[in-house]
């Protein structure tokens, strides 16, 4: 695989000047709180100041079934990924209706539905396979899958960065994808699984207990492999975490800011960053989900959640309703008037 | 005053019907989390499911001036409120531009701001008198202009119900509200001023000693009185505070679901649940701010924030961010497809 290059941090310059122009507004200064944050964490990744509202959101999700789920560890079927693809493709999904609230527009792609044949031409377009291995017993991938799957992931945030897309969200859609992605987490923040494993879809005590048996059992198989992001992705990960690892990483290369979503994206988000340090920068949490394994990862890329529903859907959804606060950042900086305009006493606080 | 009338429950046929709708639509059984409690509370609201999207959401920013100031309770002088009001009217205000991206107009209302003239005959044509009292040394209203403020929020939210208003927010604007507001949580929640005092617009150590002085001083001035809603608002409230109270309870007696916002708001909202026992059920908590007595009056209100950012304006900026979310809650309810549309395996869970 073509190594990524170094990252370079967002706008130093740019952040500066928000912050000064955050002290002119009509409002007492770190009044709108995490919204100011935001504010000046968008215009550094834009390079510019007031930076300007987002124009073309984009959320891809990226689906992929795990031979995991032959283990027992989730309350659905494999079969309901190929049948979600579908819903996505239909406009039905949660996603889809969040996204078109916040703006956003949404592309499923299939990078290992445990399906013959792909949805459609575009949606197939990057399948590496029918379903990652199972995790438990044998690797997820072959080393070639797992480096045309982290390609896969580039090529997509390359082709969404160069359509115009001016923020990108990575969603998940595959059963038995919280099982993986906890392997990954607790390899990468060396935890004990019974610490984190969570209910994904809403197993039950019987299906947590065998997801975290099969957990262990992955962990084990990846041990003293937590310097390798790629032999995790192939060991204990799956394509569709490779393709959102390689889609997070090329966002940062690209300079595009990043909505992470749930357990899934941000376990792969822990091993974008080992590929591509830096990388985080480039990135906001953009909730909190119930699952456990979540919190730790967040924790560990030091990123705090701008809103904490209680949602545990993946999808991109958490990251898509957190847009919605996103944009209300970047409208104050941008569109609100200064003291000065609105001749307002700025209570000696003002330069 | 005339009293309030017994407040009705929201439809709970509505509520059921929304949570039976909920185990139908393509997601695992309580992923949306939060999303799916505020869809069956817009539901009940409404009085229908699936509930349609907000088409006329609107704020209203109550704006009166704090006798209180004298004290040295605030960083900002008290001339600001008046600047502010023009500024609203101008559209420059973080409310204004949060409130634009989140599809709800805004209305500002002078009730007690300390100018010679309102700044026109709509804003001021409410107006009850130049600034509350002093409520470390006197009260704050006659009874007479108790009685006036209230009923003008009662008036303000009929008219806003009458125009096609479909969720009510009420914001406030005023130099030392914050000191009148935690006086009124500190009283009818039995607190030491000393552990609930928060920095409002952001007063330094010496205003921050100042204020807690001032509130105590109030509180003595209010000993007794914590059932006399009316004599609260007029010995240590203000007009402003009085004049919310009235909108949130009356918003209730129409039927319409409100958004709180911080500390002033939520102060009125414990005052206006006095008056108008059972209104608190039309009411959600919009946003957590950082001042300490708000967390300690949405907990007596048994109401939980939907965002936490840190945020501390006032205005009902924390409400109109939140508002995005509930929205995102009525479209997944609304608009999302069932396991049986999308032909999607319900995985058991459905009926």
């Amino acid at each position: 695989m073509t190594p990524f290059p170094p990252i370079d941090a967002p706008d130093s310059d740019a952040a500066e000047a928000a912050l000064a122009r955050q002290l002119t507004l009509t409002k007492p200064a770190g009044a709108l709180g995490r919204l100011e944050d935001l504010s000046v964490w968008v215009a550094s990744c834009q390079g510019a100041c007031p930076p300007t509202q987002f124009d073309r959101p984009r959320v891809v999700v990226f689906a992929g079934d795990h031979g995991v789920t032959a283990a027992g560890v989730s309350a659905f079927p494999s079969e309901v990924t190929a049948q979600m693809v579908a819903n996505f493709a239909a406009g039905g999904a949660a996603i889809n209706v969040l996204a078109g609230l916040a703006g956003a527009t949404v592309r499923v792609v299939d990078i290992a539905v445990d399906c013959d044949a792909p949805l459609s031409p575009e949606v197939g377009a990057h399948k590496v396979r029918r379903g990652s291995g199972n995790i438990a017993v044998a690797d997820a991938l072959s080393p070639e899958e797992t480096v045309a799957a982290v390609e896969a992931g580039r090529c997509i945030a390359d082709q969404e960065v160069d359509s115009g897309a001016d923020l990108l969200i990575a969603g998940d859609m595959g059963i038995g994808n919280t099982t993986a992605a906890t392997t990954l987490i607790a390899v990468l923040t060396d935890s004990e699984p019974v610490a984190i494993v969570g209910r994904g879809t809403g197993v039950d005590d019987g299906g947590w207990a065998r997801k975290t048996a099969a957990i262990r059992d992955a962990m084990y198989r990846a041990r003293g492999m937590s310097a390798d992001p790629l032999g995790l992705l192939r060991v204990c990960g799956g394509a569709d975490l490779a393709a959102v690892a390689g889609f997070l990483a090329q966002a940062a290369v690209r300079r595009t800011p990043v909505l992470l979503d749930g357990v899934v994206v941000t376990a792969a988000a822990l091993v974008a960053e080992r590929m591509a340090p830096g990388a985080q920068r480039w990135w906001r949490a953009g909730h909190r989900s119930t699952e456990p394994a979540h919190s730790l990862a967040l924790q560990r890329l030091q990123l705090e959640p701008i809103v904490d529903l209680g949602m545990r859907l993946g999808e991109g959804t958490g990251a898509v309703v957190a847009l919605s606060v996103v944009r209300a950042a970047v409208a104050t900086l941008a569109e609100m008037a200064t003291f000065g305009e609105a001749s307002v006493n700025d209570g000696g606080a003002g330069p």
